[in-house]
Order: C-alpha cells, then structure tokens, then sequence
C-alpha cells in the first residue's frame, strides 16, 4: 500500500507516558494507540504484525494436531462458579450483570468454557487425546497495565486445552507443545527465548513453564545455574540457604530507637546477616488477618510461595504507629498471637538472633527459636538471590536475570475435569477424570516483546517473517518523471510478485522519509532517487544494516526476492524440527 | 483432518430449543454449542466456516483501499458519551466498571473509536477520503437472542468506517462499497442477497441499506414492488393510503359493551374500515408518558416511525380498567389531555368514523377529525401492507417478504464527527467536519443464513467458497486393506495439493458416515468402498446431489481438482465486477 494513504501518524518525540522502549517506538511510529488504561486500539502496521504472528501460531498448533475453535468472551459466571474460580479469582476477573441480572465475567482464561464446550464429546477413552484451541481476545481487569502491550488489561491470545487420559499421554504432548512453542518463538524472530519452571498460580496443576525473554525491562525475575542449565521463575526457585550452626547466647532488652532496619542493627551491633532476623507483614485478603514472616535479614519474602502456602490471596500490610504490630520493632519472642507467625528455612541453626521486641524502638539480642519461640516450623518462604545456592546442582551459581513471560504451558491435572465433573468411560469400564494440559502465547505481548530487543534508536527492526511488510520502497523526489515511473513500475512488479510492499511516494524530504521507514521497521529498503537512476541502480538496504547495496534497476526485483528468500532461510534455520 | 478425531458430535434429533433449521442443522452437526443466550462457542467446522467468510470480507474490504485496523472490545464509557450514545442507546448496550470503578461498555459498534484512532490523523483534508476497518468480537445484549447465529448477543463482526470531505465523496465510496458487498454475498455464495432502503436508527445518519436474505424465518420483514424495483425494509417504507372522501355525518354515542375490536366494530356496524379509527396506545420509556396513535382500522403502527417522530425509545402499552384510557374504548373525541394523540396519513379524507368514545364499552359515530378533533396534523406512522401503494411507482403493487439482514451501509454524515470534534482544515483553510460512511456484516450470521438458504433435510450444503473443508472422504470398510491403502493414498495425495479433506475412516456402518458427511455439508464427497475398489473405481458425488460419478481410482484426485475449480468457477460466475 501507499505510506501517503496510511492511517496513524508518526513523530520524533519520545511520548512522556512510555517507559519502555518497545512502548515508545509502537506509538511514535503509529502502530496503537492508547484508548483506556490498558487497553489500545491497533493501526494497520501493528494488526498486520499480529496477523502474521496469529498465522505462525495456527500452523503450529495445527501441526500438533490442534483444532482451532472459538470460546466466547463473554461467559456466564456460572461457568466460573462450577470450577470455584468465580470466588478464588480476585478484582483481575472483571464481572457484570446482563439486562436479566445474571451475572456475568469476560473471559480472562478459558478452561471453563473449554471443559464446557467438550465434556459430551469426551466421554469415551476412544476420543483421547485431543487439544484444543482458540485465538481470541481477553481481558485480565489489571491493576497495574504498564509497558504498552507487555501488559494491557485487554489482549489477544492463543489459548490451547489438551486432554489426556493419562500423565504419561499428557507428558508426551506437554513436552510436543514445547517444542511448537520453541519454533513459533524461532520463527517469530526470538529463538533466545528460554523456557523456565514456573508457578502455576492461580491455574492449578504442577508442573508448567514460562517462556522468557530475557530483557531488563521484564517483569519477571529468572533464576539461572550456568553450572547446570537449571532455569526457573524466582517465583518458583526454592531458596536453599545453608547456616553455619551458631551458638545460644543470653536474651537481653536493647533500646534501639533510631534502628527500624536490618542495616541499621548490623551496623549498630556490628554484626554480619546471620545474627538478624526481618519480619515483613502481610494482611489476608479476604478477612484482613495478619501474617508476620520471619527471615534472614539479607532475604526478601517471595509472595507467591507465601501465597501458596496460606491458600488465598494476600497483600503487604503497612505498619503505622497505631498497629498492633510495632512498626521496626516486631520480633518473633513475645509476639502478640493476633497474628500468624511463619518462619523462613533461612533462620535453621541460628541460635543468637538480635530480633524486635514488640516494643516501639527496642530489639531483643540472643534470641533462639529453639529455645524462646517454641522451636517453630521453618519453611521457604524467601526469594532466590544472586549468588543463592541452585536447588539442582547445589553449587552458589545462581544468577538472576529480568524476562518477559511470552508464552506459558500448564499440566493442570484434573482440577477442571473434576470441579466440572467431565468424564469419560475408560478401557476397563470405570468413570474417570481426563487430565489436562494448557498452553498460552499473548499475540499483542510478542509483538512487542519482539520490538523490545530487535530495535535500533530510530525504530523497530521486525523480522521478515511476522514484518508488517516485506519490502519498503523510497522514493526519493517521486515527482521526477523518471523515478516515479521507475518506482511504479517496481512496486507493481513486486505486487504482482505477492511480496508485500508499503510503497512512500510522497513528496517529503530524505530525512523525513528515512526516519519513517526506520520507525516501520521493514526488513528491506529499495531506495530510488535521481542520482542512482542516472546510474541505472538503485539501493538496496536491510533494517539491520547488514546489507547495503547498489544494484541495475533491471534486477532489482529478482535481487529482492533473492534477500526475502534469504532473510527467512536464516530465520528458518534457528528452527528446531 | 480426520474425522474421528474432530471434537464435536453428531446426532438425528432435533433440539427441543431450535425453532429455525439453520440452528437446529449446526447443533445436529457439531458446529456450535450453547454457552448463554444468545452466546456460543463454536466447534471446528463453523470456524473455519467463519474464517473463509472473514477472508473473503478482508478481501473485499482491501481491494476498496480499506486499512484493517484492531479497535477494542472493552470501551471506556467517556467515548460513548462523547457522542451521546452512551444515554440514546438502551440496554442493549453492556454496561460494566472496572476496578476502579470506571465505568466502562462492551463495543456493540465501534463509530466512537473509529473516530477516536483517526482524530489526530484526519486533520488535513490532504488525508482524505480514507477507509479502517476491524473483523472482531462485539457484544449487543439484547432482549430476545433467536435462531442460534441469526440473532445473539457476542458475535463476530466486520465493522468498516469511511471519512470523507464531502458528501459527493461519501456516496462515491458508499457505491463501491455496496459493490463490495454484493461481491461478498456472492461469493459466500448467497448471489440473491438484495438491498433495501432502511431506517439507520441509533447509527443516525439518513441514508442507509440493508442487504437482505430473504427467507420465511428473516425477523426482517420487507417491501417490494415488481412493477419498478422499489425495495425496502417495512420499518423504512412510506405507506400511502389514499382514501375516497366520506361525508361528514352526526356525532352519535353507542353503547358498545362486547365490542372491542376493529372487526367487531365493523360487523356491529356493517361497516368497511374506512369508517374505523384504530387507537394503539405506547409509553416513552424515559417518563412513561403515554402516546395514543390513531389510525384507519386496518393498519398497523410501524414503530420505527414512530420512535424516530417522538425521538425518544417507546414501547407498547397495556391499558386494564384501572388505566387512564379504557381499553377497547380510546378515540380522538373527548380524549383526556394526559396523553399526546398523533394521527395517522390514513385518516385523512375519512369525515364520518366510529371511534371509542373515551368510556368505556362506548363508541362514537359520525366522528370527523377536523369538526370534532381540532382538525389535527397527520404523519406517516403506519406498516406499509400487502398490496399497498408503492412509494415509488405509486402502483398498488407492494409485496411482503421476510428477510435476514445480512450486512447494512449507512451515510451516517457529520453525526459522530460533530459531537467527537474531529475536524480537518480544508483546502480554503477552514475548519470542517468530515462526513461519514459505516458498514457491517456479521460473520456468523452471515454463515447462518447461507445454511438457512442452502440445506436439504439432512443438512447444510456449503458454497465451496466457505465450506468447512471442500473434500471429505469415505472410507467403507476402511479395515478392508484395498479400500485403507487407496483412501489412505488418496487423502494424502489430496492434502499435497493443499485440497482442504476430511476423512472418514471409522468403522461404522455406511448410513452414520453418509448421515455425518450430510451433517457436514462438504461440497464434494469421494467415496471409497470395497465393491468400488474391486472395479478400480471410486465414487464421487457432490452434496447438493447434481453430480453422481463413478471414476477411476487413478483419476480420482484430478477429477476432484476439476470439481472444485468447476464449482468455484460457478461460484465465481455469479459475481459482478
């Protein structure tokens, strides 16, 4: 198509709202544009890269026997009531009443509507397996949306269900999915995506993994052994912390009134992370109950394990002067029993903790779990640190990386199948439960995840294969009767070709021209100005600058071609098969 | 694919809860499942049945220069009530709040965001004329979903806005894209669509078409006369009622007791309904007040006029003894001052009419409007009938039909351009809001209604343009080792050259795979059998029974190639350039 008769605008300014590059570049170069919070329309360059991308997935999916069908975004919460979601899911699950009063949510996942829609078909052991899947818009009532489509409340998504009557059948296709996963990220241009073990949350089931990019600007944090390979969500990473055992000392009071934080008693005490004790406060959700966690004071809690073991969602809670608890001065010994303490691994056999002592501005030192605080329970409760000890290989390795989690896949087991009582007659002629799998890829999240680490300065550099175009083509001074003929000419060629091709004819300067086409991000530039068709040529640039090169007017569109064809070959190859 | 492995099922029986075929044919054959009313998720057959109909859409819309753009499916309600919809529109419009309590809708029609991408954009007249559109999930929740796809609350939609600088240049475009559409229908294989005037209703606007399917079971119903083309929907068409003039006569009370209708009237009377005066009673939604419109006894109220003369949402009124007006008994004289009395075309010319007389179980003789009633303004409010006068010709020629609206196009002018400030600075440098055009086809209705049209009693038979697959075998007796090895070899050979087949190789008995393959509808069916392969021969016959042919199994697959450029040529055919 013609730049001229393009919709959406593009600019130089940086947009104040946009704190990530990626984000900047989609809107300077007129890919979206904001509508809500979290939620975007898309301009034709941006719905163009997300077809392209939609179609990758499709092939995938289908080449693992996937049958694409469609859930509806809106759904009946009574849906949501058969399988608990309704009341585990919090204020991300957007609810509403129809005319009628019913109640009703906008599906932010489909395993309900999946269930639903199988669940006569798969009565019979014979139907086993299949999978299932959609490509469809959601919407996650956010909190916080941020980053422009890295996250946004409202979403297109690829959201696969398989069904198995066995683990073993579901492990083989989990592990067949992976490797469609792999290829749809490799030929989206990211074949460095890596996947890691990852908590399953509010899903369900055991085993999952995230597929990260790994970039600064991720939102989530990866664990990384570059001793063994081993790679998890710090969501999921077991934090091993091993102790030097240390001998009890004599409890004693300490007044400790300008000290509120762990540096501030190891300096005051001069003393190293193994004599302190954090505590860190967290209110439940739903009844406002209090929870203390206790932890070596150079650890950070990890809420999703936190959140796991209490089985329903919590937040921080902040201390005020008011609070039952003193703020920087809570300690495990006297502690009031209003409020449920737990105790991270990381305090194992540390027999002389200087601790708060529950009093305003004062700490207790020498305190023993063992021996003053009933000798409590110790689970992990903190986070993976740089450096931390790999829970595979056990070496002090551990490094921690930012990702953007652009695709995930569940083994849900038969949390589901069982809440929806869907079942099928096995072999042997007993009723039983089908156990499932899903498999997610947000389209709008990996375009421009793909954005965030294929760019230069001046824009995005797309890969061929999911580029809103193939070809751009500069025509520098169009009104030049011999460029424009010769520009014409070769945009129809290509056209006839089925090379897609946005074609700038306008009458704008170089600058101009050039910086637009750097903010499309086309794979391939075809420069025509007087001065090269003086010479017969014209010029032929990559995005990525790694061509440039002159070529006879006469073989410009068979050298095209030949790029296109090697552009994608070399995608191709970081396929595995 | 194979057939064994497709989720869905299959079966005789026709839904209790189906009252159209079309709806009944795609449960029976696992195209769609029931979620809500009004909503449903759909099995693979029916997406790739909608997926070929997107195609073709997007085609269409391309090569009339529209841009596909991406608009969202959550709104904020600020846009809606930029342009005053979000109070105008009733509850068909989903209404919701986010988290933070910001009031939010379900996109029922994107004009607000059209307007909303395009604002920056369109603000040289240089930009324009210039075309977005979207094929995307949107919600009505209306009161009465119907007929499985015909009528739901979540359905796909392809909704295109054109913005142009003068009303020359809207009804340009607005023709190429009543071309477009033609071509659509056409090549989803429903040629006989046909366009008839329409009232735009909430889209505003004055111009607009509809393109109707008709059919017994349309909700639509549709005026046309043979005698000189004129076409259009009954709520748009003008009635005329031409009435010889009656004499004046004296003002009589009668005692009515048992007659409370028009026929009653006229056989207690001996009268033709040029002595009758209907009374049909509304009340504005808003405060409730009460409308009585009067008309000859044998029309009816066309409520679309009458909403549009009142310019607020009406609905029909109920009138028992205790109400203000007596049931059975409502006429223009002596009528309380409580209610607005709007008079119908059809009483003019009429000077002696029996009318209720206000009490009840009364009537009046020898009523004339202008004697008695201050001589009251007449409008058009009345159902254009059966035989009516034609608007056009001015023959009394009219037919009713039925029909589905498949698609509509509006000239909607500077209605949300105006009230969304979207202006554009004209070559004379002055300030001016663009002009308008809007136009819709649903999808799923769309692939509904070729099903309503194109059937027999044991299912579907799909245009080959948008059928689920275009081939699908048979295998008899697939365990017979000739018949797997050939249908096998074929099906293979069939999917090399990218032939879309289904295959049925189960074993069961040849009346569930002939009953399954009628439910699917696909075009072309090859069957393969034990009694054929003996003669080295395959059947081939077509769905909709005119081919019936045995060939060679060596010529199979080029027979079928030529079936199917034979069928989509005839397809083809019927499209207009």
């Amino acid at each position: 198509m013609k730049l001229e008769k393009m919709v959406g605008e593009r600019f130089k300014e940086k947009p104040s709202d946009c704190v990530v590059e990626s984000h900047s570049l989609m809107v300077r170069g007129g890919y979206m544009k904001f509508v809500a919070s979290g939620i975007f329309s898309q301009f034709p360059p941006l719905k163009r890269i997300c077809r392209k991308i939609e179609q990758i997935i499709r092939e995938e999916m289908d080449a693992i026997d996937g049958q694409e069908v469609l859930f509806p975004v809106v759904l009946p919460s009574s849906l949501w009531e058969e399988s608990g979601r309704y009341h585990d899911v919090g204020s991300e699950l957007m609810r509403m009443q129809d005319r009628n009063k019913t109640p009703m949510v906008l599906g932010m996942t489909h395993e309900e509507a999946a269930v639903h829609l199988v669940r006569e078909y798969g009565q019979s052991y014979t139907k086993y397996p299949f999978m299932i899947y959609q490509i469809q818009t959601k919407f996650r009532d956010e909190g916080r949306p941020r980053a422009g489509l890295i996250r946004t409340r409202e979403f297109t998504m690829k959201d696969a269900y398989s069904f198995h009557t066995s683990q073993e059948d579901l492990e083989e296709y989990y592990e067949k999915c992976f490797r469609a996963y792999e290829r749809i990220f490799a030929r989206a241009g990211i074949g460095e995506v890596i996947s890691v073990a990852s908590d399953p949350g509010m899903m369900g089931g055991s085993v999952s993994h995230e597929f990260m990019l790994l970039t600064p600007i991720g939102e989530d944090t990866i664990a990384i052994c570059p001793e063994c390979g081993y790679k998890a969500n710090q969501e999921a990473a077991e934090s091993i912390v091993i102790n030097k055992p240390t001998g009890e000392e004599e409890l004693k009071l300490v007044s400790t009134p300008n000290e509120a934080t762990i540096d501030d008693i190891r300096k005051l005490f001069g003393v190293g992370y193994e004599k302190t004790c954090k505590a860190v406060v967290y209110k439940k959700n739903k009844t406002g109950d209090l929870i203390v966690v206790f932890l070596r004071g150079d650890l950070e809690v990890n809420e999703t394990k936190l959140r796991n073991y209490i089985g329903e969602d919590i937040s921080p809670a902040t201390m005020t002067d008011d609070s039952i608890l003193p703020a920087g001065s809570i300690g495990p010994y006297k502690l009031t029993d209003k409020v449920t303490a737990l105790f991270d691994s990381s305090l194992k056999n540390l027999g002389s903790l200087i601790c708060g002592a529950n009093i305003k501005g004062h700490h207790y030192t020498g305190v023993s779990l063992s021996r003053d605080c009933g000798n409590p329970d110790m689970h992990d409760f903190a986070k993976i640190k740089e450096g931390g000890i790999c829970p595979e290989c056990g070496k002090a390795a551990i490094s921690i990386s930012r990702g953007i989690e652009v695709g995930n896949i569940f083994q849900l087991g038969t949390k589901y199948t069982e809440a929806m009582s869907m079942q099928y007659i096995d072999q042997d002629g007993e009723l039983k439960y089908p156990i499932m799998g899903c498999y997610g890829i947000g389209v709008g999240r990996l375009a421009a995840s793909v954005c965030e680490v294929s760019r230069d300065e001046y824009g995005p550099i797309w890969p061929i294969t999911i580029a809103p175009w193939q070809v751009h083509i500069c025509a520098l001074r169009a009104d030049e009767p011999q460029v424009r003929e010769y520009a014409d000419k070769l945009y129809n060629e290509l056209q006839r070709e089925k090379i897609e091709v946005i074609y700038d004819d306008r009458s704008v300067s170089a600058g101009v021209m050039f910086s637009d086409a750097d903010l499309l991000g086309v794979p391939i530039r075809v420069i025509v100005s007087p001065r090269n068709i003086k010479e017969s040529c014209v010029e032929i640039v990559t995005r990525d600058k790694r061509v440039n090169m002159k070529v006879e007017t006469d073989h410009c569109a068979e050298q095209v071609k030949a790029l296109i064809a090697k552009l994608t070959a070399e995608i191709e190859e970081g396929i595995s098969t």
